[in-house]
């Protein structure tokens, strides 16, 4: 029995979800990872946060780059750029094993999820990595200059151009996964990770009614705020809200949820703000930069779900 | 004006493509390769006949191997077994880009031949390689065991399963490729490189019309012997005569080309089939061990069809 599902995207997600998996079993917690990003590109199919999650738990992380994995080659792109191919999205040897399995699998009819299983278990990952779908939802920047496909706007046009909004393609006709839906009835908490609220939270709230279901589960829902002190700890979330005009603030990302969330953590750099929200909300550390950070914060938002089950 | 068409298949005919390219310039003689062999792997267009050539006309060949590229490394490979994928075909990380950029533009709707091109002047190749279609035509080996994709016989299987026969499936409809067909009108002769009759040079007679279009051409075709002293150069030509009980003979290799060549050139090692086979016939060094050894054979096989002509 499923107890808790933590909803995340890359790497500030796969922090908290490392932590919650070294108090968790792998029958405990499962991880609702966003496909929002997934592309095509070079003719893989790549699913960005999935393997940041991957990775992480399998504890072949590049801690370096933040992104892609431990023990990484380059001669590919090497390769592919002295041929002249595109070379934005980078793509180590050794990460591309990952790509062209999921690709092969998939075009032999395996779903992402069973595909994402295969592949994690394959690294000796026993938690279960769940995507959000298996159907195509496809997270789209409005910007300036016109609709860009989320990785052309994150990792090729590395964020510069200016965001008015996001389109999550597919997402009204999609199936929230059915291991997810499954795994609902049983659950004691919810748990948002500190991930961008825009583009790896709202993609899963966004299929279909999930939004809705989630919200009358009758279990707490925490989320654990992305913006410490007026800053994003990690990628373009800060700069999202500017041109969004939303105050850059951890109170901003708590009404953004709304009427989802039963609590909301706060970073301690953000006491001030404690009793001020609409939603019951506790002070810890939430910037984690060592496995006990992981660990401390994970523990600290069990114990938040629990104050609010009694 | 294009004076020469060499038709080729992999590692023996590129040999010679070599020498004819230190002889002819780019204007002068264009390559027509085998595309039988082509195949999707792990989800990349594959061509190896055409990256054989590619690699060896532009001296990237890997010589120790005799096939795949220089400077090669193996991380994809290595990961790619750890993650339980199919590693019986192996790519290259270098290699790979070639492949990865090959699927994407045929993907965006270039053909074969566009994209050949591309990449072929991207490594500095100044010679045309010219696949023999831009449509499928696959090479299917019908063995004791049943019939298998050519890949799958060759190098899976190690062409260990018999050879009852081949299948040059979608040849009967494809178009021979309309630049081949072009420069025909306009050529001094053709040669047919010491390749594998059956799947290396066949699958380019058995596009449409093309046997009978070459022999009414009225222009020499020249083929040099790939069987030497009762025994082949290089790859699996000798055991499919066996097993298709054609005895071991250069002999039988003219015989199977029959009335489309007006020309055979013999080993020095076969100098005693001299003048018992049906059609003119020289004698050569056709082993080709030394760049200078492509270049003489390549000069000889121009000399013949010199000799031919007047």
């Amino acid at each position: 029995m499923t107890d808790y599902l933590a909803i995340t995207g890359g790497v500030g997600g796969a922090k908290l979800a490392l932590g919650l998996s070294h108090i968790l079993g792998p029958g405990q917690v499962a991880f609702a990872a966003n496909t929002g990003d997934d592309f095509e590109h070079l003719g893989f199919a790549i699913s960005p946060d999935i393997d940041t999650l991957t990775y992480t738990l399998a504890d072949l992380a590049n801690k370096t780059e933040g992104w892609g994995r431990t023990d990484e080659t380059w001669d590919f792109m090497e390769a592919l750029q002295q041929l002249g191919g595109e070379t934005w999205f980078k793509l180590g040897d050794r990460d591309l094993a990952l790509h062209a399995l999921r690709t092969e699998l998939l075009k032999r009819g395996q779903t992402l999820t069973e595909v994402t299983r295969t592949i994690s278990e394959r690294f000796g990952v026993a938690h279960s990595i769940l995507p959000m779908s298996d159907d195509a939802v496809r997270t789209t920047v409005l910007t300036a200059d016109g609709p860009l496909a989320f990785q052309h706007y994150f990792v090729r046009d590395r964020c510069r151009p200016a965001v008015r909004g996001f389109e999550f393609r597919g997402a009204a006709e999609a199936r929230l996964n059915p291991l997810i839906t499954r795994l609902l009835p049983d659950l004691k908490g919810i748990i948002i990770c500190p991930s961008n609220p825009f583009v790896s939270i709202d993609p899963l709230l966004s299929i279909g009614d999930t939004r809705n279901v989630l919200r009358t589960l009758g279990v707490p829902i925490v989320a654990i705020s992305p913006i410490v002190a007026g800053t994003a700890i990690k990628g373009p979330t800060a700069k999202m809200m500017r041109e969004l005009d939303i105050p850059l603030s951890a109170a901003k990302v708590s009404e953004h949820y709304g009427d989802l969330i039963d609590g909301f953590v706060l970073d301690q750099a953000d006491r001030d703000l404690q009793g001020t929200l609409d939603v019951p909300t506790i002070v810890s550390q939430t910037v984690m930069v060592t496995l006990q950070d992981r660990i401390d914060l994970a523990g600290t938002a069990l114990e938040f779900i629990d104050s609010l089950t009694a």
